[in-house]
This record gives C-alpha cells, structure tokens and sequence, in this order.
C-alpha cells in the first residue's frame, strides 16, 4: 500500500507566498534561493518591466507567475510579500506602494540616495503596520556572524580597532554606476552596514578616494578606489579599503583587534588544495564574486526574513539599519570633496 | 496581465522521478539533496520498513508518495530510476529486483561484502540493461575533484607517493559496526575508491591495525584504527590512515606527490576567521562530519546520475567501481589477519 | 704536520672596529650582533654613563675595552666607526662629535625630534665627509624584502593601497614614554619609514588616535593607539594601525595592493606546529617582540653597515632616510591635535 | 679612562677546545656554527686528508691550526672533544681513537653500517669514560621540539598514528650514494631517529621502496623513494615517506594523531609573504635544503653537546641512539628485499 500525500494542501498554509520585482542579476538570485534553499517560502509571481526577463526567470525557477507591470504584483491577494530587485530609484516608490498594498517587504540595498525620500518611504511602512527588511546580506555570511561573536562572547576584550578590506573582481558596467550613486553609495555601503553590524555607530568619517582601474569611472565624477578612516561612538578606530578591481578575485576580509586579541576573516576558497611545485606553493584564487562568495548568505538573509514574517518578529535588518549606512555615505562623499573629517551629524539633522 | 505557467505540464516532460528505498540518515540526506539541490528530479517514493520513518521522511521532503514495502517501488510505472539507502545486507536483493523492473539505479556502498553476490548482481543489471550507480560520493567533492585535475593536468609530474588521511569525528553504534563488515568495509573502502579515482588501480595492500579507541569495537573482532599501504599498477606507493575517533572532527586530507610537485588537499572549516588571544592563533575546527563536509558532493553525485540518466550516457560511477574496493577491503583484512602483504589477484580469482 | 694561522694577523687588515655607546637594549643587540653574526667587524669598546652596564656588556660579549664616558671612543685611533644606541635627545650631540673625529656613524632611529637640530647633525656628517646610517632595521628584514622585491618586480602592477599593522606586545615604561616622543616619534616612526621604504615620499598624512591601552599613557599626553592614513606622491593611499599592546605579541605584517595583485606578509612563529584538539585548531603565538622577530635584520643591517663602509660605498639607510620619518611622525602629531588632514609641506619648511 | 680586558685568558678557563675531522660539507656546517653560534667552544683544529680542504676550511672560520693529519688532532692535548664528520666508514675508527686519547666525541650519523663494528666502538668509549653524542640534528629543531611537547604534555592525549615526510630536493651524487648505504642508511636514518625521539621503541618495519627518480641510482641497487609503516612497542602505527627529490625544496613534515587531537608540523619558509595575483594566491618554495631549515638546529645540537661536556652532564644523544636507527634501517632494507614485515628482533639478536 502507497499513502500519496497531497502535498500542495499541506503547503498552502504553512509557505509564505512572495512576489519579486525585478529580474536582473540580484533579482534572479533571491529567486533561485528562494525556490530551492529556503523552506516556507515560495515565489508567487515576478515582475519586470523588461518582459522576456521576467519571463525567463519565470520558467527556469518554475514561478507560476510573471509580468511586466510591477504594480500589478500589489494586487495579488495571495501575496504575503514582496522583494524590491529593481533599480535603487524605484525602491521608495514599491515600498510605499507594497506597504500601502498591506504587504511585508524585503528591498535591496540602498533604500535610496536621498535621506527625506527614505524618511518618507519608512514613515509609510510604519503606519501600514507591515515589515521592511534591508538587504544587507553580509550579516548572514559564516564568517562575519563568527567575527561577532567573537566580539560580543568577549574573546578579543574590548574592541579597539577596526579594519575592512572590500574589493570587487572587476568594476560594474559604466552605466550601472553612473545611477548607483558611485562607490560609496552602492559599494562601501555594504562595509558601512558592516561597520555597524559589529561594532555599533559611527561619529566620523574621513575618506580618501581616486580613480585608479578605469578613466572613464572618473570621467563619470566616481572613484574606483577608496580608504576612509572612521570614529566609532565607543571610541573604535576603523578603516575601509575598496577597490573595484582586484585581479585575483572578490577579496572580503575584516579584522577587529581588541584589548584581549584579534579576530580576522580570511577569504573563502572554492576548495582547499595547495599545489607545490617548482616555482612556488599555491592555491587556487578565491571565489571570484558575490554570487560565489555570499551564496549561503543570500539563502540566510531570506530565510530569517521568511522566518520573522511566519512568526510575527522583527526583522533582523529593518529600516533604520538601511538608512544608516546612507548617512555614512554622504558623510565619506563630503569628506572626499572637502578632504577633511565630516561628523555624521552634519549630514543628518535629526541626530545632529 | 499575469501569465501563468502551468509548471506540471513542463515538469512532466523534463524530470527524472525516483523513489527511495531507506529513509535513515543517508536516505534522508538524498531525499534533501534530490528535493532542493538538483535540477531535473523529483523523489516521488520513499520507502522504509520501518513505517514511521517512510511517512516523517515523505512529510518533511514533501515527497507524493511512502510505504513499508520497498518491494512496491518496483511497481510504480512511473518511476524511472530507484535510490537503494537500506542497510550493506539487502542492496543485491534490490538491485536486481530494480534492474528486473528496468528501473536504473543509485545503490550505496558497498554493494555487499561477497564477490560471487556482487558478481550475480551486476549481472542482472547488465542483461537488464539498465544503468547502476555507486554512492562513493567523494569523487565529487571539490577538493578531491582538483587534486585529481592536479594529477590529470600534469601539474605535479609523474605521480610517486599518495597518503590519505581518513578520520571519523566518533565511531558509529556498535550495532552497526557488527553488520558493516568493519572499518575497512564500511569506512576505507571510501579511501580505497579515492585510490583508484585518483591513481587507478592497485595491486598490493599491506595493512596493520588495532583497535585503540573503545575495547567494544576490538570485542567485536574489528579494529578502530588502522593504516594501510599500497602499491599501484602504475608504481605509486600509497598509504591510507583511519581512524573512528578524532576528537576534532572529520578530517579528511589526501597528498599525491609526483616527479614535479605535489598536490594536498586540507579540511574545510565552515568559517575562515583565525582568533588570536593570549594563549594561541586559533581558529573553529574543521566541519564535524560528512553531512557538512560532503554535503555539495551528495548533490553532485546525484546531479550526476540525473544527467546521465537523462542523458543516456554512462554514470560516472558504475558496478565495477563498486566492486573493486569490496576487493580490496577484503586484501587488507587478509593482511592484518595474516601480517603480510596480499596481492589482490589473491583475492579476485577473476583477476589472477 | 699542524699548520697555525695567525689569525690576528688577517684580521687587523680586513675587519672594521667598532665603538657601541649606550649598553642599554639596542646596545646590547648590536653588541651581540656584531660579535656573533657578522662577519668583518669587531666591537673594540663600549661606552654607558652608568660604568657597570658598560662593564657588564664588555664581559659577555668580549669586548676587549669598556668606559663610562662615550666621548672618549672618539680619541680611539683604532676605530673606524660607531654605533650610536644611547637614548634619543643625545644622538645628534655625539654624531656631531663623531664626525668630526672622522669616524663613520651608526645611530639608532629617531635621529631627534627637532628638524633643525637633525639638519645641523646632518650638516656636520657631510662636511666631515663620513656616512650615517640610521637603524631602520626593518628594512633588512625577510617579509618587507621580499614585499618590496614584488613591488619593484611588477609582481603586483602598479599599487594603489597600502595597510601596515604594527602592535608591541606591550607598552614601554612610562618613564621611556615621557622622553621618546610617543607613539608617533619612537614606535610609528619605523612605519613611516617602512612606507617610505616600499613606495616612496608621502605628501599628506590624516591620524586618530587615542588611549586606550594604559591611562598613564595618556596622562602623560600621548596616545597608545592610532591609525594613520596617508596619501603618497605616487598617487597610493596608504594607511597604519599601531597598538602598544597585543595581547597575542608582537604584530607585524604589511599588504600591498595594486592594479595586478596583492601582497600580503603574515607574522613569524618560532614553530610551524598545528595543534588540533577538541576546542580548536591553534598553533603558538606569533614571536613575541623585536628582539626574536627581527633578530636577523639587525645582523644583516649592521651587516650591511660594514659593507658600505670597508667598500666605501653609500649607506643603505641614510640621514635624508633618518629625517623624512621625523617630518611624517610631527605631522601626524598636528593632524591629532587639529583634527584635519596636515602635508608635509606644513611641516617641512625646506620642501614647502 | 679604558678598561681593556684581557679576553684570552678569560677565556682560556670556560672555552671548550674541539677539533674537527672533515672539512666536508657538513664538517664545515659545524665549524661555521661553533665558530659563530655557540658560545664557550672554539675550533682549535680542523682536519682533512685532502689538505686544501682543511687550509681553506681553517682560514674562512679563523680556525687556529690545520692537517690533513686526522690522527694528529688526537695528540693535541688542548682538545677536549672531537667532532667526527668524515665519511661513514670511518667513524668507528675515529670513534675509538678519540676515546684511547679521552677526547669526549661528537659523531656524524649513521655510526656505520655494521653493528658489530658499531658495537666494538661504543665498547671502546664505554672503557674509556668519554662521552659520545650523535649527530641527530632534527632533535634539536624547533618544530620537532614542539612536537614531542606536545606529546609529552599530553596536548594531543595517547599516540595512535604517525606520519613523517621526509624528501631532499635532489639526490646527492651518485659516488656519495654507492658509499653511504643508501636511502635508508643515509636519509631515512633520520627519521628511524625521529621515530624514537617521539613515540619510543619500533618493533617491526615494513617497507615499500623504487627506483623513480633516477635510474642511475637503481642502477647502482638503491631505492630513491620509499614508504615505510611501523610498529611501535607502544602499539602506535607509524609511516614514513621518503623522496630523493621533491621539486619544491626540503619537504620535512609529521604528524601525530591521537586520543585527545593531533599535532602537525609544516615547513619552514625564509618569509611570511603571499602573493595574489591573475593566476594563484602563492608563497615563495620552501627552505630549499638542510643547511638552511635546520641551521638552527646545528647550533643548538653543538650548544648541547658543548653544555653536556662542560657541565659533565649525559649528552642528549648518546650511542645507543646512534645504534637504534642503523638496526631499523636494516629491518627496513630486508623489509623491501623479502617483501614482509620484519621484526627488529631478526636484525638485532641482542633485543632478541
């Protein structure tokens, strides 16, 4: 005898059903994660305004559902929630409309490069009651979740100093960055979320920038490469390192050194092998980008928001987390133009 | 306008259906891997005789169909291929039942501990027609993958030595020791399939083991520790260590070293962060056992079976592969018996 | 047949004496240095104010003549040089003294914390046309060699960043403190030549810092924890982290990051050794201060000292290389106390 | 005022005078390290038949007196020791004189091939009440040292399994190899030693071994590679690999396993320094040969011996320990010719 479950009435009430917006690269990554690697959650529908994306992603993660008119996913009654994969100056305006829609959010970092729009999008989640997740997927990664706890088990004493080194394999296309608000705004924001993930808030911030991979990224009024030194509100002294090109691959390592020790991340390989040979002792290069380097995170990060939502808790990155690291950047953008230390409360009124 | 996919309809035509036979702890890790990490199959039957354990195995794999009676999984049309995960004493038993029903199959290791069964067995397969795959996994493993492109690419000259090391985090119940045929059936024969995955075949194995770790197991008649030396057709000499108990973990390593150079795999850890403090530079031991360590490769190996399957090509892992360490497992208990070196060709009359 | 060397002989013509004033720490290391690994150079005499260290350091290493009153090596006709390892506020006293006996000079670094009191000294050495060497023994060391040798070879392309980790073990005493400079003056000064020393003149410097380590410290209105940002002539932004204490020793270590790679130095260990065991994968802690760490760079410095002079050839390390440090270390001094990046050319009148 | 002191006859009274047999490569390696690494001895003599040798090794370290005489350095009476680093056929020859004169003996390892012979020169020594140390260096490495701490201090709890690696970069010259007794005789012996420095007595041997380096070297009836497992009195089952040429340099490397963890030890390397680039993330090869990776260790044997003599206290390495490895090399070597264990017992009828 064969007992045959029926699978999709167990399912119905237990699966959070998610509407994605947004079929390009990141778009497409939460939605592979979401149909394989994450349990109690299914992608309901997806939308881009580019209808073959939409399309293709639709059939290749099995998604039931595509369109090419976002605002439509607003009106599926069956959805619990949706995902901003879209450009960064379309994110206030889902989120205000999904959270008007009763929705719970995830968007995609950063909120927006305006602090008053991003005031205005949060004040909307708020009074709609529904849940806004950030998604700073770096505070899933194994080895920055160890280098806190390393920190907050005490097992380097008080932390003192702080260095991040962030470095891309290979600069985005010229277009991408001439609407991503440059270096600061989409790149070092994630090592500014870092920076508090770890260690708390930031008082000041000094940067030094140039451009030193590609002409054409300063043509464009960006820096490819960057250092900036922060003060921390516990006293911490920090810096960060950004590149967006280092030939060997993604380079994604932290070091927090305390009054009791020292804790450092190294890069993460695609397997352990050391090959010795005439000319040296080597091994292969580390995983060559974000989608390698922080698969597990991405499958993390959706899979406590999912769980947050199922169970009526706070999501783990909300709102301010995402406004935050936008003050940082503007503070580092004002340091670099008038090459001296900015105080944070100089870019943000309300905490000045 | 919201299209919707009829995903069924496009599943039906593109993925490859199997059932389960065992829902213990290698069971469930294939009905993990087949439901969320690999493409183009569906687990649509797990069986157990134990009922419970097919039914919780169905609920939390969402799988269609379970039963207590492996033997109604060869009746399932609809099945294409079977996955034998029940104990060593019953595998010949299914698969010549599967290979009767034209099912293909994905039989663990080893196939049995006798050559005459194993021989009758892949008999049937071969008259039926249908393909068989063994479960040793590691070939899939990242590291051992590039150690063997390593020596395949040239990159290490002439392969001369080999060692491996092949250590438990802690040794199995002792039920299951007394009906596994002992640490080098159920344990080295992985090593001796690395062997000849990495260096072909081998003709010579002189082994001295003991049993060192819990007195239970020596009251056994098996040993807990063992290492164990070999000679290869090519003239690589190799060596294998085992151990049941090491008390920081999994921990598996291979060394070829060749006329010019030399290839080591290490363990993987499941962060990268090194802690330093007052009394060491240390970091998180290496992943605790082969559910983490090998996880991707379970999901290789069956990405591997699917696509060969589908494919209508030969499986990377086939009868003789399965036969060949039962004999050598059964040369290296000769040797410890008999304190000398035994000849493979002493074995395997077929050979001689 | 036994045939005697008169070795006293050879050697009167092909070894450099040398007088050592100051039988303190550093004394003592080229004391020992110099009798022990350095071939073609003797410690003729040595000279302390306080008579039973000089007497004391005379007895173990050898040294044929000792006295309390340094000014006396300076009527040795038989020396050829010194070595200047008395405390700071008396370098430039006896370099002057030095030259104008003729006698070729070895000083400890920082030369003196007054750039016209440096330039004075340095005025004397030229017109007495003897050399100066400063003691930047780093640069003789393995790590900085071979991260230099990957700079100069192209190893790395063109750099673009630069971090330098630098922490004692442990803070000096306080009563050093008090007459070293601080941080900046006696401890980064070998950081600001270490920068120097890889990439060149530094043409701004940005610092934080604070106490953080020993309240005393501060009392004493100096930092024991800073980091320094840097911008070079050649376009790299570098930076430097100091700490007077790490818990886990002695940390020193240097990466390079430019348009074709990396190089990074990691810390030395007395033992390669790896210890597994239930709590962690550890090894012992890096080597715990200058004295084991850089051990052999003294040896090849003053190795390299000797050379220059008995092949009349310039100084490795001269008084420009002595004087540039001292402008970086009050620069950082300025950009502490103002709070805003400082150029050198604030401070160096010469190069404004 | 300058004290001179009068160094000689301080030292006449604490040094202790040696003569060296062999201006060889390795007699030169002690005369380098007693001339300029260990205090209170000095060469007073060195000794070779072929003269330009001992002229040339006399004159380079400021060794007073040379011969081509070795038997003339028995008559010396200043001598308080000799250093034997003639070839191995010698040995016991010079061993016995040494003692009728009362010279106290440092010898080079093996003793010699026969064990009668080794037997009648430990007799000699023995009647004369002189002392003997072994010239097994690898005692005194850093590295081994950490080892047998670490076994001792019961980090690693009860030994179980051994693994050592052992490869030269190249082969020594042919003639050296048809005098030296060959691979296991002459390069194994030290890791026969290294067994019993560790873990304690061996009581069976097997061994694997061919000719896969240069068939020259077969040629001549020797193996240039080999696997050796081993059994301990304490039940331990250890291995050992063997390599005439390991393209990547001196590859000296062990393991031990046990109860409560695991203790490895890696390679040494001139310095700390990875490179990432387009290709790999690399070291520089490592320490390319003996006289480098175990130049420390040349020191501290001779300080040893020196202290040992100095001190009237038993030498760390006497001639038992000398004996041991030659009886191991030989179950070894008869190992591989009958192609079966052999118990050290059939060697050694004394252990019998």
């Amino acid at each position: 005898m064969i007992c045959v479950i029926i699978r999709a009435q167990l399912g119905a009430c237990m699966t959070l059903k998610l509407g994605i917006i947004g079929a390009g690269r990141i778009g497409r990554v939460h939605a592979d994660t979401l149909t394989t690697r994450v349990a109690g959650a299914t992608v309901w529908a997806i939308a881009d305004i580019h209808a073959p994306s939409a399309q293709a992603a639709a059939s290749e993660f099995g998604i039931p559902a595509h369109t090419d008119d976002p605002a439509a996913l607003f009106e599926l009654p069956e959805l619990d929630a949706i995902a901003i994969c879209s450009s960064t100056d379309t994110h206030t305006h889902f989120i205000k409309m999904a959270a008007r829609a009763g929705k719970h959010i995830f968007c995609e970092k950063p909120i927006a490069h305006d602090l008053a729009e991003i005031d205005a999008a949060l004040a909307t989640v708020a009074a709609a009651g529904v849940q806004l997740q950030i998604g700073f997927n770096r505070r899933f990664d194994a080895n920055h979740i160890r280098l806190k706890r390393a920190i907050d088990n005490g097992e380097i004493g008080a932390p003192q100093l702080l260095h991040i080194i962030s470095r891309d394999p290979a600069p985005p296309p010229i277009e991408y960055i001439a609407v991503s608000g440059g270096l600061m705004m989409d790149m070092m924001i994630h090592d500014f979320d870092m920076c508090r993930f770890l260690l708390g808030e930031v008082v000041e911030v000094f940067a030094m920038g140039d451009c030193m991979v590609d002409p054409a990224i300063g043509a464009d009024g960006d820096i490819d490469t960057a250092k900036v030194m922060l003060r921390f509100e516990n006293g911490v002294i920090g810096s960060i390192e950004n590149s967006r090109q280092a030939v060997y691959g993604y380079d994604q390592r932290v070091e927090v050194f305390g009054s009791q020790g020292a804790a450092s991340s190294g890069n993460r390989h695609a397997n352990a092998v050391t090959i010795s040979d005439g000319g040296s002792v080597r091994r292969d290069l580390p995983m060559n980008f974000f989608m390698d380097r922080y698969r597990d995170s991405y499958a993390a990060e959706m899979a406590a928001f999912v769980a947050a939502i199922a169970n009526d808790q706070p999501v783990p990155v909300n709102g301010d987390d995402g406004r935050a690291p936008v003050v940082m950047a503007k503070a580092g953008l004002r340091s670099l133009r008038e090459n001296r230390p900015v105080r944070l409360a100089e870019i943000d009124g309300a905490k000045a």
